[in-house]
């Protein structure tokens, strides 16, 4: 059985968002076994899972990925849309467009430390739209 | 119920290159509701989902991931098959094995600019085996 | 049909480590059409797809990815449980909590030369537990 919805997250700041609770407020229940499937439209945010407690790790993945793949860099060439963008397209696939989550017990069965990231990479960006499947 | 599709691809150059069209072209439908897997069966060649559009995107991946694991460091060990191979082995890794995408009346959810790309990452490679999924 | 299975793996050492032998032996058997998810419920060690034959491309993702994510940076804020932790967190995005591998003929669809790596990214991690989910 194969179940969709879709979600329009608020729009966030750039930097990475526990986003674990909007997810499952947008499904009406999970089965006994299965799999959850978040899958983001766009390729200049990302989702990942991480650690759900100390925002300190959220303050570093910005500071982290902002070094990894620098702005301004000379030899860019897609550099029509602003000094964020192509940065954000590699940040984007650096962390992927989907999370495959197991379900057991009705349940996501995510360790205690792991929480649903969503990476906005642009400075200014509106709401993202998220297509959640559910399958049992 | 699952479909389950082989595709070869024609060998592409090193770089990145939009393959939506031909993952398309080997399956006959999709279904109503489902998800679609797309799975490479390579070590140093991976998949991920990026800007179907401009192609300087894909200029700069090349330039950028190439910055983010270069040839021939000094500490490297794998080094027999070429400056090329360890670093496409980081590589595949960073990008990923598959994508799965939903699928929302007969019709791949993807958002308005994405695409699937395959990033060769070999100098000379020949034709990168690929195995389709469509569960429903 | 889903069938799902806990997993725990022995303690290994920091470190990249093949593990396809031992999610396999947690399958009782694997469907003729399907997919096999394997899921690792924690943020500093992280799952991929890469060679599984010459250890020494293993060796070289230790040393590649320790150089990508250095430890003790100056301007790293989540620096409580150890200098390996905040770069483990990354490393977990970067690889991702799972991997998705097609199922043919009652075998994983994997390439010659694609084996399941467990990166472990903590220095003295302990046991880690998966959950594997097999569809079809």
């Amino acid at each position: 059985m194969i179940r969709q919805y879709e979600l329009t997250l608020k729009p966030y700041p750039r930097g990475y968002h526990l986003i674990t609770g909007p997810v499952l407020e947008a499904i009406e229940t999970l089965p006994e076994t299965g799999l959850l499937h978040v899958f983001i439209r766009h390729t200049s945010a990302g989702l990942t899972l991480n650690e759900n407690a100390d925002p300190s790790v959220r303050v570093d993945f910005e500071n982290i990925f902002n070094r990894m793949v620098p702005e301004d860099e000379p030899y860019y060439t897609h550099t029509m849309e602003g000094s964020d963008d192509m940065p954000a397209h590699i940040k984007a696939t650096l962390l992927g467009s989907s999370v495959t989550i197991p379900v057991t017990h009705h349940r996501l069965a995510l360790g205690t430390w792991q929480g649903i990231y969503l990476g906005e990479f642009r400075n200014r960006a509106g709401s993202r739209r998220l297509v959640i499947t559910v399958y049992s």
